[in-house]
């Protein structure tokens, strides 16, 4: 089977590939590990490296408490690369903070205070379960109602669906860009306008389209939105988050966590909270500065590459990873979840079989790494500044070779812990 | 003047101090540097450098996503050093989690939502901003009264007044232990006691107080208790905080950001937020692990030397520089805040003086590294793992030579940015 697709077609992708010198600015160990899930836990850029060493000796070692003169400004700064590079935004509508989960209660919480008239939050069973968990918790503490409008997990969340279920007593609609299990992309455009027809405010999750995926926020006017920056912005394990506020909003938006890093003038330490006027009242505590710092290089790479080309390597990689997944793994029982269509898919693709666990398990084994995701989903994540063709290739034939020659099968078949 | 307090004086103290080593565990850059600023940021731990590089170029960039089989449990891990070797806690009373703003927020909310027939929360106005600004918007959202006891701000939080505000209305006491400004130390003891016989829960900010002070959460039958780690557990710029919970109250408080971290086997991705029994319900997004790293190997060096050693160094810095204090600088207009009494005095020690910020400008230009707070303070901190006596010495009588010059005089009157 593996006529069907000589290595050479990869190869030839990838001596084609504009963004292929970009691989060289992610530190790269083994080179017989295929590494198919940057799109959890993207690599270590070589300049966060260097970087968070400087702020580690330099900047705490030496400047010490001096060093906040500059850190200050750090969060904000590395939200106006976010913001104007990566998510079509304004400088200033963007800063890092928090985990995404804390940001996603922040800006639902603001919203929800902003339209106390209006009892449903709107959301689907395909959005990711921190942000369905974030909802629960506040609908139950208000007495608010939770829709959770049931989707095609494989297609993804539809436009036609969502719009009909808005009306007046809707306060907020929550969703994800890009699913986390399918990558399929909703039509945020449509959405939001939608939304917006009947009165409601829109709370995007873009964690799994933020540095794969062309985001336009000011485009499709979003309200708020929130993102991870540790799969496509290879911000690192755990990185602090950002957060999106439309400019307009800012300033009648109140977020619930009254912390001394969203005060204005915060080091009066004045009796009184008095929210800062721009992004930062969506701030709380202390800025993470190891963790901003490897966010703002990770972004700066993005910027560097430019999303129009990654998007255009995210899709070439994807369509090519569907090619093979087509001809190589739909004969042995597996199922592709990902759209097919160009612009309905995000940066990674998932496959359906019934030993979806088994086979991550003895995927790992053969040195790719993939992602399970229950109850029956190989997701493969490629992060288009550093996966090449060669390695999409390498992958789903030791794949396609496991499964085949049943290696699987001498795994456990109860799922584990999974990270 | 000098020769009332000769430098051998301070010599023979460094010689007889047995933690005198632990200096050499942490990054000294320019030695003729006096900072007198560790508790608000702690200096670099070698250690911590070394983990950071270790977590960096072999964990993430090595390891990849494999790395979460380990790192999953560090904030659980690092929580039970502190639980056990900084704040007389048991293991699984405490984790490292989102900054000390957030974590009020969650333990706060918690408390009220347990007591829904209370509707009073008290604290006292020389609590840190951030923690009268939490409060003050949990009240607002909640429509609770927020009583603020007025402080002596000098010697701190009385017992008997504290205990005199208590009844039956009030829902919860949230106060600090060691007071950012004075130093003064709270009867933690006599004032949990005193909430619950009124049936009260206490909510304790442990921020100037963990790793340098002993204190006695079991002991003191204390219920919440939120810290920070970027003072004297040396955890690095914006490093995450921990938060303590005792154990009998664990299953019974439930906090209001339901993130996927708090969740009871998070990676089944169940459709309903259902909480973990343990601590672990008490984190909500994914865990900063260089912020955790850093976090551990500073409480490493704690347990390393012990709390007892530490508040016996801290107490005799403390009293040695209110010694100088006394002789060098009250002559010259400042007046002591910080109280006498070893026994009500945490590891910093701050005078007044109508010219304070002249005065941290000019110190920081004579190479001396103070805070400064608001009006007319001057605040010395003397993180005992690091701080010689020599330089409680020579960093006081470079400020005693610079006043009595009036070199501060030269400096802007105006408070500018303070950090």
């Amino acid at each position: 089977m593996a006529m069907d697709h000589p290595l050479d077609e990869a190869a030839a992708l990838d001596a084609a590939d504009p963004l292929a010198s970009f691989r060289d600015r992610f530190v790269v160990g083994d080179p017989d590990v295929i590494y198919l899930d940057g799109n959890s836990l993207g690599r270590t850029p070589k300049a966060t490296r260097e970087a968070i060493k400087r702020v580690v000796d330099e900047e705490w070692s030496g400047e010490l408490i001096g060093a906040w003169d500059h850190w200050i400004d750090l969060a904000r700064e590395t939200g106006d690369v976010i913001a104007t590079e990566i998510v079509g935004a304004r400088p200033g509508e963007v800063i890092v903070s928090d985990s995404t989960s804390v940001n996603l209660y922040k800006l639902a919480a603001a919203a929800l205070d902003a339209v106390p008239h209006r009892s449903v939050i709107i959301t689907d069973d395909d959005n990711f379960p921190t942000d369905r968990y974030i909802l629960q918790g506040l609908a139950a503490q208000r007495g608010l109602e939770l829709r959770t409008l049931t989707t095609d997990l494989d297609r993804g969340v539809d436009a036609a669906d969502v719009a009909a279920a808005l009306d007046d007593r809707t306060a907020l609609l929550c969703l994800s860009h890009v699913s986390y299990r399918s990558g399929a992309i909703a039509d945020m455009a449509a959405i939001t306008a939608a939304a917006h027809r009947a009165g409601v405010l829109t709370l995007w999750d873009l964690c799994h389209s933020a540095g794969a995926v062309p985001v336009g926020l000011n485009e499709c006017d979003v309200d708020l939105a929130v993102g991870c920056t540790y799969k496509y912005l290879n911000g690192g394990p755990g990185a602090p988050a950002f957060l999106y506020v439309r400019e307009e909003l800012q300033r009648s938006l109140r977020q619930p966590i009254w912390g001394w890093f969203g005060q204005r003038d915060q080091f009066a330490m004045g009796a009184d909270y008095d929210p800062a006027p721009g992004i930062e009242r969506f701030q709380v505590g202390t800025p993470p500065v190891l963790g901003v710092t490897a966010v703002r290089e990770g972004a700066r790479i993005i910027a560097e590459a430019g999303m129009p080309a990654i998007r255009a390597k995210s899709t070439l990689l994807t369509s090519y990873a569907l090619r093979l997944a087509r001809s190589w793994l739909e004969p042995l029982g597996f199922s592709v979840s990902t759209p097919a269509e160009d612009d309905r898919r995000g940066g990674h693709v998932t496959v359906h079989h019934p030993d979806a666990w088994r086979i991550a398990q003895a995927m790992r084994d053969a040195k790719v790494v993939p992602d399970y995701r229950t109850p029956d989903r190989v997701r493969l994540g490629l992060a288009p500044l550093y996966t090449t063709f060669a390695e999409v290739h390498t992958g789903l034939s030791r794949l396609r070779d496991l499964v085949a020659g049943e290696r699987h099968l001498t795994f456990d078949a109860v799922p584990g812990r999974v990270t």
